[in-house]
């Protein structure tokens, strides 16, 4: 049985044995979600990589609720109604998610397939890998505090939820977003389970966030229910190993010590290549050259699609990324079913795609 | 002022002054709206030609309520519902329409312009052309009886509603589908303003029909309201130069002379790449050959989008034609605007791209 999203996969793996896989698609936005269904009309089931804990990718993290235009045959929708439809598109191929993991590995094997770690330590033995990573995978932007480091996962977390209970400690938020201030408040404003202290640090007194949601924050400060500092982390006091206190450089240039059991990092998610600029595939100006005939890397069976590649005349939009999925799936389909003839075949009259889609032959 | 479409555009054009364009694109099927979108989008506005007399090509007039699945975002559509979609996307950028005509005549002026000309004598001077004619202009079958051509519009007709009203006259309809039938069966169950006779001809007795209306059909000719003949016109007969008895080759052989004032000849469309083969462009498999950079053909200027064109990798779908357009128009952005830089904008974001669709800026 392949492995299902998160824990679940990890767990179910021996670590001498992976998952073997016809394709493994590297980003689960909108044109990883449209390689997903291509590769499915071909035939083809796919394993999706994503470093968020969701699918849909840019739009949904960064844009949810912006309205986008220029979508072939979608006069208007959102980032996340893209998402959505995309996700139901491609269903019918129930492709198999990899979910808050990034590809932290990837090598040829002798026999010509590639293999595939995550940072969950699933393991994919692939014969096509589609890269459809957009700008990168998102991960949280973090400290630059080395001494911090070690506290990641116990003291120092990149998502609220992560932290456990919060009643009796001293907590610091930082960050500059409707959604750190909105944690902060979330906390200071508590009637049970209060923190001993709320503390929301940035580097300067000037925010990324709502107008309201700060002035809620200035309210909730004046009342003394929480702080702001103006400054940044430089430091770690521990206590038997157990950080305790943290120094801050203010912004008025002089140093501060303030009580710290628990830091809230959340300065928003940044894009990363991370390991795929060296896996010694072609690159132009951190994208990966294609064939635009296969969309196919300078490696053979690795495929590009989406605004990580570059080619004559590239621009970078979803409509070419729909384009580029298409052909590479047609490209992948020979080498995956070498002995079947690869035929143009349309949605609106093939039986055989209407079986592939579970679909009734239609009208 | 442009042009309207029909008459109105014929009667308002003096012969000797065109009218000047920026963007001419051939065919408004799903290929050739979404080029007039993208053109919008690089603030171009566009004249389109089309044969038929309405918008959406081949999907609205092949098969408007067949069901279609692998337009990005859109899991299921008719082809009706996506033309519809691709017209209200691109009404922002207000085309002028010219339909129900052909291209006839496309030449290139001193100036580096091109003069096109149509079957509606309608004349356009074109910095840019877009040649997405799909696989042609959708024309009417027509019979091969060269006695017959003369009759053409007085008393030979392709659409039932050119005929004029039909009280007391002698009427063939040739055809076999749905819409055929459907006609005679209209004429043969009339309550008034009857025909004297209604007949109906194909070359033999069997039909690509619907059942129910095949046997409505049969129904009529026992009740002797209409008769059907399988065979198929030979020639005609006249009188005073007015058409009105037609030989018949029957399906068993032999031959017969029928009465005959009206012929309507309902055999369906067929597609003609027409005149365009004669531009001087390099084709190949009478396909043009385009650059994937540009998708322009041999001819600087004019441009080539959907199925009419070849390029190494090329599949005839949906997706690839809005890809070609995208890029097509960026290209033809620099030749018609050689004095602005050509930027990739987005519409989530864009304020002049919102100014152009005429939305405000967003939520």
């Amino acid at each position: 049985m392949p492995p299902q999203p998160g824990e679940a996969g990890r767990a179910s793996l021996p670590a001498g044995d992976p998952v073997v896989a016809d394709a493994v698609v590297i980003g689960a936005g909108p044109v990883g979600l449209f390689q997903v269904f291509e590769l499915g009309l071909q035939d083809i089931r796919a394993h999706v990589i994503d470093a968020l804990p969701h699918v849909g990718g840019q739009p949904v993290q960064l844009y949810p609720d912006k309205l986008i235009y220029d979508v072939p045959g979608l006069p208007v929708c959102t980032g996340q109604e893209l998402a959505d439809a995309l996700a139901r598109q491609c269903a019918p191929f129930s492709p198999t998610f990899h979910l808050g993991q990034t590809v932290t590995g990837l090598s040829r094997m002798p026999d010509g397939r590639f293999l595939l770690e995550t940072s969950a330590q699933v393991r994919l033995l692939a014969t096509t890998v589609f890269i459809a990573a957009g700008v990168g995978a998102f991960e949280p932007r973090r400290l630059k505090v080395e001494s911090l480091d070690s506290f990641e996962g116990t003291q120092l977390f990149h998502h609220a939820s992560q932290a456990g209970p919060l009643a009796g400690r001293d907590v610091i938020v930082v960050g500059d977003d409707d959604h750190a201030i909105g944690v902060a408040l979330e906390l200071a404003e508590r009637q049970e389970e209060r923190p001993h202290s709320v503390t929301l640090m940035h580097r300067r007194d000037s925010f990324r966030a709502d107008a309201h949601v700060v002035s809620r924050m200035r309210d909730c400060c004046q009342q003394g229910r929480m702080r702001f500092v103006a400054g940044q982390l430089t430091g770690a006091g521990t206590k038997g190993g157990i950080l305790n206190t943290v120094q801050v450089g203010l912004s008025d240039g002089t140093q501060s010590i303030l009580p710290a059991d628990i830091l809230l990092v959340l300065q928003g998610l940044s894009p990363r290549l991370g390991p795929l600029t060296g896996w010694g595939l072609a690159m132009e100006h951190k994208l990966l050259v294609v064939d635009t005939a296969t969309f196919a890397t300078s490696e053979p069976g690795i495929f590009a699609v989406g605004d990580i590649n570059t080619y004559p005349g590239k621009r970078k939009l979803l409509v070419c990324g729909f384009h580029e999925c298409t052909l590479a799936a047609f490209a992948a389909a020979s080498l995956i079913h070498p002995e079947r003839p690869v035929t143009l075949e349309y949605t609106t009259s093939s039986s055989r795609l209407h079986a592939l889609l579970g679909v009734s032959s239609g009208r």
